[in-house]
């Protein structure tokens, strides 16, 4: 029987053994876990800490971070709402994330697959799902940095006028809510691009990773800025259309006055 | 003299004069003049048009059917200011690129590069700048979906309300100005930030292509919708400052009022 794994060289009479060493031609043991298979994701290290312990260690900070600033924002502005506290946590939680999580990975995306830091080990968890932020995709690169030094302070800058219940909430808000939808989109619409025209995934199959990290973990950003987005734009309409109206009555009431001045002056000319 | 041309092959004793073909080791002469170098861009064709027929056509196009709906509009709504006007027509040009020129794009993206028609031809010219227009490049196909299908609708949606001074004009104009500020600097972010790790371009380096095709036919993205999108949340807020006011005096004067009662009906008890 034919050795399969060993390649057919030709019998060249001075060929030693040195020179027909056996080849397994068997594609190499994958050395990581990410999609699409034979991916290069160089110096990559397993993760060190169980998934319960990074999951809970962000999820811990975030809500410390985020409540305790609600605390302080809620006895700052007594007079602040329910629906405003919960946009404040929002954009609190956007900006947190942007900046510590996200510009993370904008600082140090070439070293992440190696690193064991919490941060670069929730990134390998995460990649899981999509491997595009172990590779330093260039798409991915790209949205991350404008999102870090654009979005997070824009993120900051509507929680603070959430927070004042200050005049510019609104346009703000619209200005955050379509970068976050365009961002979202995105991101979904160039990776399933690729699976459409290649069949390659950058995210593992399993439901855990695909349906709960890749679509779960981004659906909210897609859900709370179009609510967002709608109520703020219904919100700004009603202004402009009061305003607007105010406007037309000021202007009609001008022309009266006018009118009747013009009245007087006329009827002065005729006596 | 060795003629490096002719690779070195073993003077095997068997070899014919068959086997030892001089094969050139050059690299091939490229087919199509885009860059990367190397590119692949199969089934190719020359553009058959002039250049400046090309732009012709599509400026001659464009400035015809963004004036004839202009005049409409002002026919429509004589009360229309010029820099309303000039807003409108921002945004019938915009429908209008988005909706045939990129539309042609998304639909026929595979095709573009061997195609004769005068649309697959100004792309062809155009992506001597931006050679990802001919490889059906993930992140320009998923881009140009989206502007085709949500901001080419969104963008006649602004004209028509600034036609009209409808009351959501400003809040759709901060929302087309963001996904056109935010397109672009994905636009550019995303073939800079290829260019800086790989050192590849995917324009041609001369001035026209680059600075000319790559920089110049898209800054105007980047600066009118600036532009239109300072003076919109200016005005956003402008308008909700009034608004919240006019809620505070009318706020006070209900509390005042409802003092007054409370005072009466105190006043009433105590007799």
């Amino acid at each position: 029987m034919r050795n399969w794994l060993r390649p057919s060289f030709p019998s060249f009479p001075w060929a030693s053994i040195e020179d027909v060493v056996e080849e397994p031609m068997m594609p190499p043991e994958p050395t990581h876990p990410y999609y699409p298979l034979g991916v290069d994701i160089p110096a990559y290290g397993e993760n060190e800490a169980p998934v319960p312990v990074l999951l809970a260690a962000l999820g811990g900070t975030l809500c410390f971070a985020v409540l305790s600033v609600a605390l302080i924002a809620r006895k700052l502005n007594p007079g602040l709402s329910a629906s405003g506290l919960a946009v404040f946590c929002w954009f609190i939680m956007n900006a947190s994330l942007h900046c510590v999580f996200e510009g993370y990975f904008v600082l140090n995306h070439a070293t992440v697959a190696s690193s064991q830091s919490l941060l670069a080990q929730l990134w390998k968890e995460y990649a899981l799902s999509d491997s595009r932020y172990l590779t330093s995709d260039f798409f991915m690169l790209s949205v991350e940095s404008i999102t870090v030094f654009v979005w997070a302070p824009l993120c900051l800058a509507n929680a603070i006028e959430t927070a004042r219940n200050g005049p510019s909430r609104h346009a703000l808000r619209i200005v955050a809510c379509v970068a976050h939808l365009y961002g979202v989109a995105l991101y979904y619409a160039t990776s399933q691009c690729e699976f459409y025209f290649t069949g390659e995934s950058h995210s593992r199959p399993e439901f855990l990773y695909f349906w709960v990290y890749y679509v779960g973990f981004n659906l909210p950003w897609a859900i709370v800025p179009a609510f967002l987005l709608v109520d703020s734009v219904k919100a700004v309409t009603r202004a402009m259309k009061a305003l607007d109206k105010a406007d037309v009555t000021l202007s009609s009431h001008r022309l009266r006055t006018r009118g009747d001045v013009g009245g007087q002056l006329e009827s002065r000319k005729t006596k």
